[in-house]
């Protein structure tokens, strides 16, 4: 394809692309398909020969989109948001054209500085100190690997790494509460701690860690012999947005020289809030801390903030200076290859950049306050209404509420509110997930997709009330 | 940003981006900008206030452009090749205007089942046969942490994930030759085997790994009461594309019940080449095979093809099942998330698509064989040459040399060939790296960039040459 053709097909896919960004609340949310569906519809054998772009783009718009699950519908209420936006898409229009690597700073230096200075930017407007220094990664379970990675390295005083686990000395144990999300469990199992050794702390009422519990097994396990290397903390857990109380448990983590994982993947962004920055008191005391930009700030998944105290830790245990990568700038300059797992890196800040610029920071916080508000109009409807029940605070924007009629068990209620959150969703014209607390069978309904008006938080309510009332004749 | 405004900003960017592609050439190769330079013409502070989209992109084309190292010129022979092409930068809009998430299957169909597809195609395409099951990773950095996580939990029973390293039994030790990639070293620290139990093989002249080597190292360690449980081997090396033997490093991994991962990151493109199909002798023995679609097919980073011979291997290693994420489906379909590291997975499968339908598989050959032709051409007039040697046989697209005029030593060849380098990187019209082979530094040139042509690499070695005449003086 020449570039005067590529100009050609592009001028088009960006009339589909704006159409698709005005248009895309009039589509079906999730697709009709059963497994299989798209699948046969396509050769099972790769083309030999050349296909003109037009097929290519016919077949996109005919097969794919009607397979795709659009999450940037007005109706997204599931799991938790993955924005994009326009400016990001422009960001990644420029990424992709360029095509260049970010893994060392000579490979690119306006990659790695860009991200160097949006970064900056970043760690600003969620309030932590300047001795916290940022990188991107792809996502949150990445970066909770890495600390988990790190905290072991720092723990055993880089053995682990060089010697295999565990090193001469205790075996290691990791904390996070039951309501930590599963990335935890998996980056303690990859890490090789191994599973046993994850302590699963209680939480309080509001689904937050309980520190008594948290000083209680770690001291346990100093008297057994185990050594506590990282307790990862959560502001807003999965199921929730259960927010763990962070002074205390730095106070923890300092008394057993325990790293601190700060996960705030989702409402990290919240913490450009000014009045919603209390949330978050005591992530200053954290080792890292790692928050979303793809989740709730506008910005194109993958895109992972992750701040670190001591950049030196994660040199220590990721850092490899093979031959073929030295450049005559080594010693001067941030080579973000050593920053993580991964050797490429893709221009990531370029959108982030975008975004941040295109809106402003007030404009964010105007975005996340919206979003905050409408959440908790839609609690205060819950509360109000005697068939429904408010089932944990609303402290960002999920709203974890389930039907309640009168006169059923508990094991009724699970089964009618999977049927009700089914029947909501077989609509599609929003979609709706769900979870479970204190065993309890919970929809979840995140108000945090861009474009979602009160509108269609009003038209949700209506339709779960709408569908309950059904469900109970 | 509403959608018109979009529009026509977006419309903007592809008229630069079609000029890009077609002018990159005429632009400096790497950017003459000491380490801070881009840093100090940006604000420290992030703005408060929206900024027209205008402002961005004239900063971006003054500040972001000439800061970037242009890997997608035709002068690009540096490192690996990490190629865009049109229909894969088309494909990129695309996923990022959708913006879904291919975490599982029910969060977006059309991915999950676009990338199986795609995957299959792939695994033909290089001559896999149907008993490997594909899937995208971001990097092979990735996809060789995953394999040796994966051989750790085989090699254990799963017992390594659950207790922590070592399970009972006796401690694990991985295997690949001294010219592995470093990201062998880094995942065998990170997966807690620790960098002791490394065995880095001996190699041969042609800097392959020796299966005798390997026989012996991996005999004395289950004397010494290790347990083998992963051999990486190379299909071109990064250093200078030599080949491990496949086929016999296969029959010691059988033997001793090791995992075997082959490492085909680079040259892996070449397989669907019939003629370059004999240099991957064996690889259908393997555990698993990684290979980077997009460093010399067209694909833009990340999108790293992993095969695997058994996914039940994968699944028992990554899979996660926490309630919030479960869907009606998940008992009858795959859900990508559990095939590696991240939970969040990008549409990746939609570029892959679009390169293979626009080149078709003789598109892609036809390419893959221009650029090893010229390779060999290069390769021919260095050995023709007197005053340069080749360093290393060319299977591929990597010509590896020095300048060896007489009566120097080897350390005022080192010194001489590193000033070499840096004066015909000077011109800042085509970029090569170097690497150490056998102790020696030695120029690498890698003919693999899209539109690299036959008068580039001419005028390569020319630059080459007449640095050496004005390097003599």
């Amino acid at each position: 394809m020449r570039p005067d053709e590529f100009r050609r097909h592009a001028h088009a896919l960006v009339d589909w692309m704006a159409d698709y960004l005005r248009d895309v609340g009039t589509l079906p949310i999730t697709p009709d398909v059963a497994p299989g569906h798209i699948r046969e519809r396509l050769p099972a054998v790769p083309p030999l020969d050349a296909e003109p772009f037009e097929a290519l783009f016919d077949d996109f718009r005919s097969i794919v989109v009607p397979g795709m699950t659009h999450w940037n519908h007005p109706g997204w209420f599931a799991y938790f948001p993955c924005n994009n936006s326009p400016p990001s898409i422009l960001g990644e229009m420029l990424t992709a054209t360029i095509g260049a690597q970010g893994m060392s700073w000579a490979t690119s230096p306006a990659a790695t500085e860009l991200e160097q200075v949006v970064m900056g930017w970043l760690r600003q407007m969620i309030g932590l100190p300047d001795g916290f220094t940022g990188v991107i990664q792809d996502t949150a379970s990445t970066a909770t690997l890495v600390a988990l990675l790190t905290a072991r390295e720092r723990a055993t005083g880089g053995r682990a790494g060089m010697d295999g686990l565990p090193a001469d000395g205790p075996p290691l144990t990791v904390y996070a509460s039951r309501e930590a999300h599963s990335s935890v469990d998996k980056g303690v199992k990859l890490a090789g701690y191994g599973l046993e050794r994850l302590r699963q702390i209680e939480t309080d009422d509001a689904l937050a860690l309980l520190p008594d519990a948290l000083a209680a097994a770690m001291a346990a396990d100093r008297a057994a012999g185990f050594r506590p290397a990282c307790v990862v903390a959560t502001v807003g857990t999965t199921s929730s947005t259960a927010i763990d109380p962070l002074r205390p448990i730095a106070e923890l983590c300092r008394r057993h020289n325990a790293w601190l994982h700060v996960d705030a993947a989702y409402a990290g962004a919240a913490a450009i809030v000014p009045e919603l920055r209390p949330l978050f008191d005591g992530m200053e005391q954290a080792d890292s801390v790692v928050f979303n930009p793809h989740k709730w700030l506008l910005t194109n998944f993958d895109c992972t903030a992750h701040f670190v105290r001591d950049p030196g830790a994660l040199l220590a245990t990721f850092q490899t200076a093979p031959e073929y990568l030295r450049t005559a700038y080594d010693d001067d300059v941030v080579n973000f290859r050593d920053w993580g797992i991964q050797l490429g890196r893709r221009f990531r800040a370029l959108k982030l950049w975008f975004v941040i610029r295109s809106y402003g920071v007030e404009g964010l916080r105007a975005l996340i306050r919206r979003h905050v508000a409408l959440a908790r109009e839609l609690a205060g409807w819950i509360e109000a209404d005697p068939e429904f029940e408010l089932m944990a605070p609303v402290p960002f924007g999920l709203v974890c509420f389930r039907w309640r009629p009168a006169g059923r068990t508990e094991d009724q209620l699970d089964a009618l509110n999977a049927r009700l959150l089914a029947a909501v969703n077989a609509g599609r014209r929003r979609h709706l997930t769900h979870t479970r607390l204190g065993g309890r069978y919970v929809i979840r309904l995140v108000v945090g997709q861009r474009t979602t008006e009160r509108e269609d938080v009003v038209a949700a309510w209506e339709a779960v009330r709408g569908a309950a009332v059904s469900g109970e004749r």
